[in-house]
């Protein structure tokens, strides 16, 4: 019998699922829920569509419901409210807002019977685990978190809000010197200034004025202030031609030191390199949705997050076979 | 209270767990136990030195034995034993006799109520988890591995083991353009011979015949006939000075794609750079010794691997913390 998987929220992250769990051999998608009218949706798969309010109906046929929806505004009520009738997956990314959702996506959890896991993808998700496992592994150490090459969405929507700015595409760049450093083992202290650079391609509006948008960009608190930035302004034909893709990836690094003397370096380097951000976000998604269902088989109830899953239970395979091929 | 640790074997791997234990927060040292006369034994820390057949003894003294003997002789008979008294670890990377190895500390654990975790290390280890989680994330998808540039120890050992041969190292080279493709996502097929290399550094005897042991590691079977391999003959105080170091590492990849045309490729990279081979297994050791602890805590028993546990297991931080810190 296959895990019988629904998804909420059917746009970027919600079509990287359906996907996902097609080419999953022990899953099947049985429903996509929508806060949108329903008949509107038509689904790559034919996968049918009910409406979100309609949740309950849906109780007995899924197994593990995926959330796709954002950390801002969905996520919050959503995960809690479909916990009361699925294992959930979702990807709340809201750091300093992770404890708060987590304590009530695992009150939700405990009432119903259910498990949830939170904060699935690659960052939270396996940068955490990898952050997780190196400073356990070497406690004497420093942590450095790089990203990119790749599209910031938040980013390029706050160059978008811009007046002049008919549409722009923000990439978030390591810094090459500052990256050897780190894997030459020098233990830097970089600023961050030092660590990302950051290059926008705006398409500006007829007449408006480029040096005021790019002045505008620059001097932006939080988003650009403190960073190198770049801007291009390019025509509507080259943004399709070249930035229509939402590339990203990055690297987590654990610089630590072992010894009497502390005298011998290990680095221990995790890196994405990723064409597709929410793709492979959807492929995290549906490997802990297996996750899920497993320990919920098991009996287990309440939140969890990807430090609290051991890898065996993302895997197809049985521990077994894993034992005998991986290790 | 501290975790009570014990160290089974003093070699450079029981020398590293000392050291590791010295640096985590919530252990401390109990005993050595040696199958050598202990009065011979001095250890770097004071630890009491005891013979291994006084193990039962200990039984109440240690929470969690970490074994550090070899895989061909000594674990497969300790491992078992010592499960008998404590909740044990060890680094067992005999990869075939793997699934035996595992299903004989299973039923040792069970009996006796203890925890064991078996091949834990790097490779077996840190790089099976790593396989692992990428599989499962990348269903649709190509692994590779790579090893070095590190000494090892048994390539070295057979090269020590022909005649004429004082001393040896020998040190396994990734090819760095086949490295270079993987990166790229090019997914190539590659030979044994297109992966790595191998560079021998060989003391000889004196007025041993050089070219007949050149031609004898090259041609040997298994070790070098598959490789190109590289040989040099140096000094004894060469040999003390450039090589008396035991560095090691590698990288495990997933390249994979998604999408409904599988049009969008991601590469998953896991890489070490280790000063010391020896120190840095320790390192995985102590902390996969935390792990066992509070999985007996919690009453589990029986035999598990790096797959079956959770990365919050390892980490001295508890869930909450976490989850606040690391996600």
């Amino acid at each position: 019998m296959k895990i019988r998987i629904g998804i909420a929220g059917y746009g970027n992250l919600g079509r990287g699922v359906e996907c996902a769990v097609q080419h999953a051999p022990d899953m099947e998608l049985v429903a996509l829920l929508t806060r949108r009218e329903p008949a509107s949706i038509q689904t790559h798969t034919g996968t049918p569509v009910y409406h979100m309010s309609d949740a309950e109906k849906l109780k007995d046929q899924i197994d593990v419901m995926i959330l796709c929806g954002g950390s801002a505004n969905d996520l919050p009520k959503q995960t809690p409210a479909l916990a009361r009738y699925f294992n959930v997956i979702d990807s709340f990314d809201t750091h300093a807002k992770i404890p708060e959702h987590f304590s009530q996506v695992d009150a939700a959890c405990k009432q119903a019977g259910t498990v949830g896991v939170i904060s699935v993808g690659w960052d939270p998700g396996m940068f955490s685990l990898n952050r997780a496992l190196a400073q356990a592994i070497l406690p004497n150490g420093q942590d450095y978190t790089f990203w990119g090459k790749g599209v910031s969405q938040g980013h390029s929507d706050a160059v978008r809000r811009i007046e002049g700015v008919k549409d722009a595409r923000q990439y978030t760049i390591p810094v090459e010197s500052a990256l050897e450093r780190v894997r030459r083992g020098e233990n830097p202290m970089l600023t961050t200034r030092e660590k990302h650079t950051r290059e926008c391609f705006v398409v500006a509006e007829e007449g408006a004025d480029l040096a005021k948008i790019e002045t505008a960009i620059k001097t932006m608190p939080n988003y650009f202030a403190d960073y190198d930035t770049t801007v291009h302004f390019i025509s509507e034909e080259e943004m399709q031609k070249n930035h229509s893709g939402i590339p990203h990836g990055g690297m987590v690094f654990r610089c630590g030191v072992t010894g009497w003397e502390q005298e011998h370096r290990h680095i221990i380097e995790y890196s994405l390199k990723l064409d597709s951000n929410p793709e492979f976000t959807s492929s995290v998604l549906t490997a802990y949705a297996r996750a899920a269902y497993r320990l919920h088989q098991e009996g287990q109830t309440g939140c969890k997050t990807v430090l609290d899953i051991a890898p065996a239970y993302l895997h197809p395979a049985d521990a077994e076979q894993l034992r005998a091929t991986l290790l």
